[in-house]
């Protein structure tokens, strides 16, 4: 895999909210990963933007994701 | 991101009740960041918060960032 | 939030069926703080208490609530 | 809550296998706080355990539980 | 429960790979003390392995599984 | 188990992005412990990556894994 470009260098952030904003990536690569063709993403967004428990299930994946970060920063204190 | 306003400061939370008002807090910008249009949500809201199931998933959201936060706070002993 | 009466004064309890009990009504407010209105609550209870997977759910979120709780408690070791 | 009895007295079991016991009773407590009704907790018993769904999100309630008393023996190391 | 097989004697694996193999074990045991007849689980089998929703919550499962045996082993550093 | 091929031989990443990938890995290889027959899972994978449930659900397995690969790389810090 040495040929991907390099998306994810360090999961160290300045702020709390920056680290929240890096969960917001890193759920989005793990569904690109199983999905990689943006075509069919874009014609997604809305079936789950658009409904209520896809909200809800996206803003899981996103407190799992801040957890490592979170983590990983020592909790910025 | 720099043009971002700040929403998230810091994790630290005076007593064990902020905190998990804070982790509410994180679930809702959660959804927010998935889907930004004020109005949909609006539209949303009622579907999840009169449906069992989805008050249920909510409140999963906000335990698994109450852990976030907790654990930052050092469960504030 | 300096008017909201005090529910959560701390994550410690005397034993670990009492942090059981905590986790219990962290998943509560949880519920609580989505859907506010106590009527629809109570309309809604028998829609997931006689429920299977609404049960499930339940127990779920009480779990990952109780991980929090008794890691404050340093496991009641 | 003093008159309840006591049902979980320590999260410390002798080996990792009594553990797993105890993450499933735990599991099943969750369930009991959120419907006391026995009557119709047998008659939900069909509808979730002889369901491929209920089965898997039944497991992940254990697995959960048995993450916070697997920490608490320090993994029975 | 004295009477019971040991099945589970200790976390500790000699690699990462049998640790998540025993994390598989563990998602299977959840499944069995929900429904310990194995002809109903036997029937279920095809239901959720031929079902795309079935196998990611499997595939859950396992992961919460192999939290805990991957922390009990020090992630074999 | 002694003659299954080793796929695992390391939680340890050089990386970050290394070890998402290998949380994705983990993840597939949880599906495919359930169902280890590849034309069935050759059928079933448009049907949860044309889905925006069936995506939200995978990233949520990869997140997970990832908080154990990345707690085993103390998070490269």
């Amino acid at each position: 895999m040495s040929t991907t470009a390099i998306w994810l260098p360090t999961l160290i952030t300045k702020t709390p909210q920056e680290g929240f904003e890096l969960a917001i990536s890193l759920s989005r690569m793990g569904v690109k990963s199983t999905q990689p063709d943006v075509e069919i993403l874009k014609k997604l967004r809305p079936v789950y933007s658009e409904s209520a428990d896809g909200l809800t299930a996206a803003s899981q994946v996103i407190a799992i994701n801040y957890q490592t970060i979170a983590a990983a920063n020592k909790y910025w204190r």
